[in-house]
């Protein structure tokens, strides 16, 4: 894989980008992963700020780096905080990141999220269940739990990524990411990971903070999080006797992350 | 005690047919407990999804298997959520588990409890202040947690059980579980749980998964629900320091929860 | 540093007297928050309670022994649910606790934090930009996370302390607590802690179960909650690995904290 020309950058390099300009990253997210995904940016390095409210959603946003957006609990009142920040960003520069959480699930999140997508974000991760949809394609997806394997919504996300001019990520035991001419794929992880709630839409969290720092390189940024969420969840996964004991080592293994770690439990390849 | 008719199957038996069916849970619970709440039920083997708001909660309630509603942080939005969500649960036919965190300490915790009493729960389950309290009688509660010993509670339960037509579960250092005409007792779990906050409102949610595996069997389903949990309990406790490193203990035991252990580290007796 | 003339009371006196008494305290805090906030009150021995919507907050705030409000999340609905229960909490002459999470960072938040001040919180706590703003001054603070030393903020939490009648705390590596005539510096703690979502706003939480257990005391309460989060982060920080163990080890040590760990590991010195 090639990487973006503005800034061509392997994970390592983002990696410590983050962590010398620490972003504040606005995240507007479930209420299930909240703490989870301020911790996961705390422990990479970068700044999460949980501000979410119409009176000020945008306000924020021209002070955050960067923005993320995740409809996990959404409700009427949360998708006016989330329409105020992405207008704000947009009219920042900041990028931003949808997660679509089972957004195929009823009519009221199907809504919110062609709203949201209207919007142009930089970065769109979800679960092959959600990208597929996304697509128009037939998922196998009921609740937030994927019923799909990663390789059936490629095509989808490149597609997803054409049309809408973002990078898609695709995340799954290997995940799948592309800006439709330029893919990558993510090994690493754990097992156990699927057995904690709301990884992913920490993992969208922590694509915020590196799209925060590395605004012109959004694909190579989403590349990166991914990695360094890879190679976090490998080294917890060995170490961890069950989802308990495996969070508390992940946010310690992403603390810890260093460069020979990331290469060494991460594998990045060109797809 | 002798089990359901209709299904008569024990806690090792459930268990595995959690496991097996992966139920999809809707889980409309307290902001403080939906992170453990969500984990209890992935580590255990269902499929959580925590959707609350009136605009899909009922069209959502009548995907899910079952439904559980927990009123500790509720509020009127979340109200009108619950009630949408338990009439699409009744008229998809899924059970639904009723959560009455606290209700007497405010007239408007009163009124909503009663309101959702009135939409009859396939299960109850609070400590044996809610549930005393529930039945119209004295209570030492204050706020959420239980100034009563399980056993003032169990008359009170038995009556609750068979003017509502629901399974009542108290829970406490030894549970008491009644459908009205039989009951149990489940012992186990640990002197650290009281000390670990959203642990009865996770404990609801695991009732939701089991009886979401077994919706003809809600007794049977409750009670391998609580002894799950005590087992799991119990088996954190033991290598425990506290009860910070409690939890992540709880799920992994929960996560490896298996008949012998389960037979071991639950005590469960007709009552 | 003196202590109150009404109740001089050491830190590990009022350790004691909290565990005896178990204070109810109502916690409104922002909602990643919530799960740890209430888990520390437990671990030290307090009942917490998060009760928050505006027809029950002030109801509520009768029976409870104190109050903590903490904007991290704020909304408008909320507003008004900690406005109904800083009215209920005067009028039961029960102390509040103010956290004013950020309050610089819009015009939202300045508003909500200016009308919450003029109904004269007990004790107030910050970190040092928080401080430095409620003050009137300059600070380099954009999000959550400070942007100033401690030092900065005391002339500005004197000041403050004076003109509010309220005790002030600036924490940090080393906190700083003040009703304007006396104050004190609290050392202990842990690097990690910053690197920890949420740990302000418990602390924030844990002086609302101490103020609950001495409320004639207001500045030995806070000067004794400050003290055994940094007893209970030292032990922490020296047997963690990172931001992740650190949580479980704290709750574990703030559970077992006793008398000679607090002394041994929080430095209070008179200021």
């Amino acid at each position: 894989m090639k990487t973006d020309q503005a800034a061509p950058a392997g994970p390592d390099v983002l990696l410590s980008r983050l962590r010398e300009t620490a972003p504040l990253v606005q995240c507007i997210t479930n209420y299930v992963a909240m703490n989870l995904a301020a911790n996961v940016l705390l422990a990479a390095g970068a700044s999460p700020a949980m501000v979410h409210t119409e009176e000020e959603a945008g306000e924020f946003a021209g002070i955050a780096q960067a923005l993320t957006v995740n409809i996990g609990t959404v409700s009427p009142p949360w998708v006016a905080g989330m329409m105020a920040a992405v207008r704000g960003a947009t009219a920042a520069g900041r990028p931003w990141v949808l997660d679509p959480v089972a957004h195929f699930a009823t009519g009221f999140r199907r809504v919110v999220v062609a709203d949201l997508l209207a919007q142009h974000p930089a970065v769109i991760r979800g679960n092959a269940s959600e990208i597929l949809a996304l697509g128009g394609g037939e998922s196998a997806g009921q609740g937030v739990d994927s019923g799909d394997p990663v390789e059936r919504a490629e095509a989808a996300a490149m597609d997803l990524a054409r049309t809408q001019g973002a990078v898609v990520a695709v995340t799954g035991p290997v995940d799948f990411v592309t800006d439709g001419s330029r893919s990558a794929r993510i090994a690493g992880g754990s097992a156990l990971m699927p057995k904690v709630t709301a990884m992913g839409c920490s993992l969208t969290g922590l694509i915020g903070g590196f799209v925060g720092a590395a605004p012109d390189a959004p694909l190579d940024a989403t590349v990166a999080a991914l990695a360094a969420f890879a190679a976090a969840g490998s080294a917890a996964g060995e170490a961890a006797e069950g989802p308990g004991s495996f969070t508390p080592r992940f946010l310690d293994a992403l603390h810890r992350l260093d460069a020979a770690t990331l290469d060494r439990r991460a594998e990045v390849t060109a797809a």
